[in-house]
């Protein structure tokens, strides 16, 4: 028996498995990744995002997002995004990239509305995310639907690397090719 | 007296402290930074490296790398790169853009004679490391100095992000306008 991070399918299996996770379990190392974007101003950014639903079968992946935050504002201008996570136990680092789609109005009314209170904060800071503010306190929030934003982020590539104790492997899989996967040197 | 992450002054102090930890503590979560670069063909990538250098006088961080790496690749092409980290104790965010210099040759030597032998292996994988090979272990380590780089990153720009039971705050220092600081609406 191979261990599952000797072979193509075992890493491919275990990627999804994990980020599957990461969408179910508040605790699990996937719930939080970084996601990158092209700058509005050139290079990249970089920020947390929280890991909300995912799907392998049609490989994307979902967070959400106020929809004046400055991430949708420079998927507009490149929806390329890259997406980052890795799990100490498991000694595997994913990396996506994929085509972000920006959602928003009617099409969030059904998610919206299981958005706890608490939670709905998040979406609808007065003034918007990343604007000047004379003291660290001076802003409001309120939670509106119009600013409430799905990222579904369609994978186009994946990029895995597993730290073993005697050898680090490292595979990709992409969309084009049906993810039938490929080696690569670490 | 005000709590660390309440002052602008607390905020910046506390940040270069804890890259300063990452630099020296190979346990410390500033160990690790997710690194973000532009795309060769648009968007973003996104890939841990380790923090080996810090200095907050010349707001520099260094890491180390492959020289044929395709992140070197992609600083040739636009060097303004973003590093990202969490620390779940501190509940403090650190996003920094910087203007990557890649060094290699004879500028490395000193750094070079200071790396332990078992970790030389990282700098001259055969063949390069992202290319395609029949089976996972099909890649052999030849170290050698010429595949050495030192990514010195001259840091622009801080966003800090402190996530408190009662409030959250953000803040934002930048090296034009002498890292004085400013809030931004979380």
């Amino acid at each position: 028996m191979s261990e599952w991070f000797e072979t193509l399918d075992g890493l491919h299996a275990r990627l999804w498995q994990r980020l599957a996770r990461g969408a179910a379990d508040a605790k699990a190392p996937e719930r939080h990744l970084v996601m990158a974007t092209a700058g509005l101003d050139g290079g990249a950014e970089a920020r947390t995002v929280v890991l909300r639903r995912v799907s392998e079968s049609d490989a994307l992946i979902e967070v959400h997002t106020d929809a004046l935050s400055r991430k949708v504002a420079e998927l507009a201008a490149d929806p390329l995004a890259a997406f980052h996570v890795w799990n100490p136990r498991q000694r595997l680092q994913i990396r996506l990239r994929a085509q972000a789609e920006v959602i928003t109005g009617t099409a969030v009314a059904e998610t919206w509305a299981r958005v706890p209170d608490a939670s709905r904060g998040a979406y609808g800071t007065v003034p918007a995310p990343g604007q000047p503010i004379p003291q660290g306190d001076a802003f409001i929030r309120q939670p509106q639907m119009e600013r409430f934003a799905i990222l579904r982020a369609h994978v186009q590539d994946i990029d895995v690397v597993h730290l073993g104790e005697a050898q680090h492997r490292r595979a990709r899989f992409q969309r084009e090719g049906g993810w039938q996967g490929e080696w690569l040197a670490p």
